[in-house]
C-alpha cells in the first residue's frame, strides 16, 4: 500500500456530564485525506481544499501530529498529505483533531500499523496542542476509536471505549461565531460545589450504564451539565431556546460540543434527530447569524479508508 | 405466608470514586429478620437479639420504615418484627439500611409485592433518617437491589443496577471505634477542585465501564477518590497503611465504606481477598484497637428469604 484515501470524522468533546472526559465520533460530518509514501524523508503538506489552512508543516496540525509520529517510527521514506477540509476550524466539533488524527492513522496504516491506537491518540494530541495551546484528547481519542470514548485519565494517558447504541443520533447545530477555546476555558471557575459535583458524577454514571445496555430514557436522563454549561451557555446566542426545542422535539438531551459555538442534541432514531435539525433551525434563522446544521449517527467505528493503492 | 425469615445484607456506601452515589451489597454479613402477620393493625418490635437497639417502634429504623410502608398501603393487618442484629451500629456498612431495608422487604412480601424496589428504597430512607438525621439512599439501595447500584439522581430519586462482575470480593474491616456520620460529612468542604471533579467522574466513567465489561484491571485503575477520601482518611488510625498493604497483596482498590469506620478494599477472586483480610490484620494487630475483619463477595441478589410459612 503506497496511497490510502481515509474519512476522518468530526467529533462531539465534552458529552453533558462528562466535561473533559467523555467525547464521540460522527459519521456524516468529516474530513477526507489522501496520505501517499515518497521517496524523500520527512513530511509535506501538497494541498489542502475547502479551507485556507497553513501548508508548511511545522504550523499545520496534520504535519505536527506526522511529525510526532514520525519521531518515534523507524522509517526510511516520508509521506505527503492532502486534505479535504469539510470541518470548519472554530466550529467545535474536532476540526483540528480530524486533521491530525486523520494523518497519524493513515500513516500507521501505510507503515503497516506498528503503533497502537492509544499511541496514535499521543502523536495527535501535539497537533491539538499547536492548535489550542493544550494536548487534550477529547477529539483525537473518538476520532481514532469511534462511537463514545472516555479518557479515563489525561496522565497517564488511559482510554476506554464505551459500547455505543446503534439507534443513537446527533443534531449539531453550528452558529457561524468565533469562541476560543482558551477563552471558553478562562470563564470556569476554578472550583465547584460538591453537590453539583456529585450530581455530575452520578450522571456520567447514569450515561456510561444507559449506553451499555442501551436504555435511552436513562441516556436521556443523565445527559445533564450542572458544572460548565451554566458558565458557557451565555456565549452562545439563544443558547436556551435551542435546548428548549431540542427537547421539545423529542431529543434525548441538548448541550455544548466542545467549547462551542457548535451545539448538539442526542436522539434515539434519525426521524427525531431530523425534526430537532428543522426546530433548530426554526430557532436560528431569525437571529441573523449564519449557521450549518447536520444529522449524524454515531461512527461506530471512527476513521475509516475509503481507497487504497 | 403469614411468616418470613430473610436475611438482610450488609452494604458499602461512597464506594470510592462514586461519593454519594456509588454502593454495593455483602453477602456473608448481614442481618436476619423474621417478620409475621398479626391480626392486630400496626408495627411492633417484639425481640432483637445481638445488639441493643430500641424496641419502641419510632426509635427503632426497622420500625419507622415499616410504618412508612404501612402508611401508603391499605391492610387491615399488622406486623411483628424481630431482628438478629449481627452488623454492628456505627461500623459504617449499613447497619441500620439494613434493618430498614429488611423490614419494608419482608412486609412487601407478606403483602404480595405491592410496591416496587424504588418504593421500597424511599420507604426503607425514612430509617435512615432517624439513624442519621438524613434520608439517605446509598445503603438501602444496594441492600435491596443486590450487586451495584448507582443513586443517579437524589431528587427525584432515579436508581440504576449496575452490572456485577462475578468475580469480585470485598474484604472490610472495621475498627471498632467511632465516627459519627454527621461529624464526617462536617468535615468535607463545600467546594471542591474542578480539576479534580474531572479526574473523579472519569474514574466514575471507567469504573461503571470496568463493571459491565468484567474488566478488573479498568475496575482497579478507576477505584480512585480525589475528593472525599483525602480528608476522610485522618479519621481512621492507620489509613495508609491499611490502604497501601491491601493493594501490595493484590486488591484491585481500597477505600473508606461510608464514612467509616469501615474500610474495604475489592479484590478479583476470593483466595486474593483473603490474603488482603491477612494483610490487613497484620496492620492493624499492633494498633491496640478491636477490630473485625470480613471478607465476603458481592451479594447478586441484595435481600432474600431463609424461610417461609
Amino acid at each position: 500500500m503506497k496511497e490510502i484515501k481515509i474519512f476522518s470524522p468530526a467529533t462531539i468533546a465534552n458529552v453533558s456530564c462528562g466535561f473533559d472526559v467523555l467525547g464521540l465520533a460522527l459519521e456524516s460530518i468529516g474530513d477526507e485525506m489522501i496520505v501517499r509514501k515518497t521517496s524523500e524523508k520527512g513530511v509535506k503538506i501538497v494541498k489542502i481544499s475547502g479551507q485556507k489552512l497553513p501548508l508548511e508543516v511545522n504550523r499545520n496540525v496534520a504535519g505536527v501530529a506526522a511529525l510526532a509520529l514520525l519521531k518515534k517510527a523507524n522509517v526510511t521514506t516520508g509521506f505527503e498529505i492532502e486534505i479535504v477540509k469539510k470541518i470548519k476550524p472554530g466550529s467545535g466539533i474536532g476540526s483540528s483533531a480530524a486533521s491530525a488524527a486523520g494523518a497519524v492513522w493513515a500513516i500507521n496504516k501505510l507503515l503497516g500499523n506498528p503503533f497502537s491506537l492509544i499511541e496514535l491518540v499521543q502523536f495527535a494530541m501535539e497537533g491539538e496542542r499547536l492548535a489550542s495551546g493544550v494536548a487534550h484528547a477529547d477529539n483525537v481519542t473518538p476520532a481514532l476509536f469511534g462511537g463514545f470514548t472516555l479518557v479515563r485519565s489525561q496522565e497517564p494517558l488511559d482510554i476506554v471505549a464505551i459500547h455505543t447504541p446503534t439507534d443513537l443520533y446527533a443534531t449539531v447545530i453550528h452558529p457561524q461565531i468565533e469562541i476560543k477555546t482558551a477563552d471558553a476555558r478562562k470563564i470556569l471557575k476554578e472550583t465547584v460545589l460538591l453537590n453539583d459535583a456529585v450530581k455530575q458524577w452520578g450522571n456520567v454514571g447514569g450515561l456510561i450504564s444507559g449506553l451499555y445496555t442501551e436504555d435511552y430514557d436513562l441516556i436521556g436522563r443523565s445527559l445533564h451539565d450542572y458544572i460548565v454549561e451554566p458558565v458557557r451557555a451565555a456565549l452562545i446566542p439563544s443558547y436556551a431556546a435551542l435546548k428548549e426545542t431540542a427537547i421539545k422535539s423529542g431529543a434525548l438531551g441538548c448541550g455544548i460540543s466542545g467549547s462551542g459555538p457548535s451545539v448538539f442534541a442526542l436522539s434515539k432514531g434519525k426521524e427525531t434527530a431530523q425534526q430537532v435539525a428543522k426546530a433548530m433551525h426554526n430557532v436560528y434563522e431569525n437571529t441573523g447569524i449564519a449557521f450549518d446544521i447536520h444529522v449524524s449517527k454515531i461512527n461506530p467505528t471512527g476513521i475509516n479508508i475509503l481507497e487504497s493503492n
